[in-house]
């Protein structure tokens, strides 16, 4: 495994500055830099400390990183990689926390240059707030972090990705780029749609009577709009197949009502209630619970 | 307002024995009755007091009483109906918990005698709990109670209801069985069956990588399948328009995906986010939050 010596995140918001915090907490003997397009973030950073040192231009940011993180929205990534590409020494790993991973994998296959290792990342952390200041030297400790490789991945840098994300606490889970959005495309991106789909189903008057069922069912469509509109527009395949599957399920109960068919309406909530005591079951035993 | 003596409710479990509780606690001079169908329901309510008197069949429980409240499934009601309409006393007013009330209604206007008068009810109070061994005699403080009437509805019993939940603690809205079930089947049995179908287009092992979204958006799933597969087969119609709005909803926005359409998918994003601002701000304001 290759020594660490220098490491850069581009994008200093909640979770980008999250991670310089803990990558200097955890990385004693690392040069933690960040970056943000944005003087007034840049400012802030500096005021917050959140990095060893706040570079002013993106060349100065990553040129003799061993590792460039891309925290940005991921529709900003190929041009990122782009700009980035000539500057980078031989032999860096580039990877990203973007929320879906196989257009950022393609993207990087066409902008980086053969002896730039990219290899994906999805820390599974966040928070309902925004912004550097909220940043937390513990926000990945016990988080899930998907790290996605192909074929053509470079499995050394790939392990030092993983080893990356351990280092700073988080639970490190493997898989292809394509597996990651199908599956998050199931239980991330369609509930967020699902809850969206939900509150503009229903008028502002008729949303006065809503109780706590309401509102949690629709917690998440209070989301950052942008952010949301990001993910949706890299995972479009997914996320259309899980609205189908979601269309198909809400057909059947339908029928279902319609014919006042009570035994498929009760096998219908008993599944639901039995699948979902299994999850809660196995958050409980996997302690990701509470 | 007719002096109330006695009062009797039909179905001791948690809501039933919270009534119970509530009516000793606020209305001293009234005699509190209760009557379960289940032999070891009427034991336990003896034995953990909810009542002042529980009787061991039905004629027993109701005659002679000035309110009758049933708090059993909805589809018993017509059947109740029918056995105590020939044991109330002239004047009787008549009510129920249910969830839904377009069939209650239809069901006592067939059922009950002209000097019996129905009026319906539906306090939006409950627990994650179940059992009259979790009932409390604060349950209904702050909660609204939705009292139902009809052209056909008697005002005086109407307001005499509306009176009865008032001093258990409720806050009360008046309004036909017919808005009550257009109302409810767009914030609570649509919510129910959203959460419940997004349940059933996951696979159990999909389902291990859920985070906190997924598991806020489908808490309502693990309601009790026999309770919800009452309330959807009492107010069909209702629950096809929401689900048909719904599909709507979730056919535009996959339209907007799949067509890469970035400023319709933010502006559904958007639209969302502050319906449900404006929701929680109402929320806040009428201190129906925390």
């Amino acid at each position: 495994m290759k020594e660490l010596r220098r490491i850069s995140v581009i994008g200093i918001g909640l979770l980008g500055a999250s991670i310089t915090l803990s990558a200097k907490r955890e990385m004693p003997s690392v040069r933690v830099v960040g970056y943000s397009h944005r003087a007034d973030t840049r400012r802030k950073a500096r005021e917050y400390g959140v990095a060893h040192e706040i570079a002013d231009d993106l060349s100065g940011a990553v040129e003799q990183s061993d590792i460039v993180i891309l925290a940005t929205p991921i529709q900003t990534f190929a041009e990122y990689f782009r700009q980035v590409a000539p500057v980078l020494k031989a032999g860096c790993i580039v990877t990203d926390v973007g929320s879906t991973k196989t257009l950022p994998h393609r993207w990087a296959a066409k902008m980086l240059p053969k002896n730039i290792f990219y290899v994906g990342s999805h820390p599974i952390a966040g928070s309902e707030k925004r912004g550097l200041e909220f940043a937390r030297d513990d926000l990945l400790t016990g988080a899930r972090c998907i790290v996605t490789r192909t074929k053509k991945t470079d499995p050394v840098s790939s392990q030092q990705v993983e080893q990356f994300w351990k280092r700073l606490g988080c639970k490190v889970h493997s898989m292809t780029p394509a597996q990651h959005d199908r599956l998050f495309g199931m239980v991330s991106h369609l509930p967020h749609l699902t809850a969206v789909s939900l509150v503009n189903s229903c008028s502002a008057e008729d949303m006065k009577f809503a109780g706590k069922g309401f509102i949690d069912t629709t917690r998440i469509a209070s989301g950052p709009a942008n952010v949301w509109a990001d993910i949706l527009l890299t995972n479009p395949r997914n996320c259309v197949v899980g609205i189908d599957k979601l269309i198909k399920q809400l057909w059947a109960v339908k029928q279902a009502i319609s014919k006042q068919d009570a035994k498929k309406i009760e096998k219908f909530l008993t599944q639901a209630a039995q699948k979902r005591a299994e999850m809660i079951q196995h958050k409980i035993d996997q302690n990701e619970l509470f």
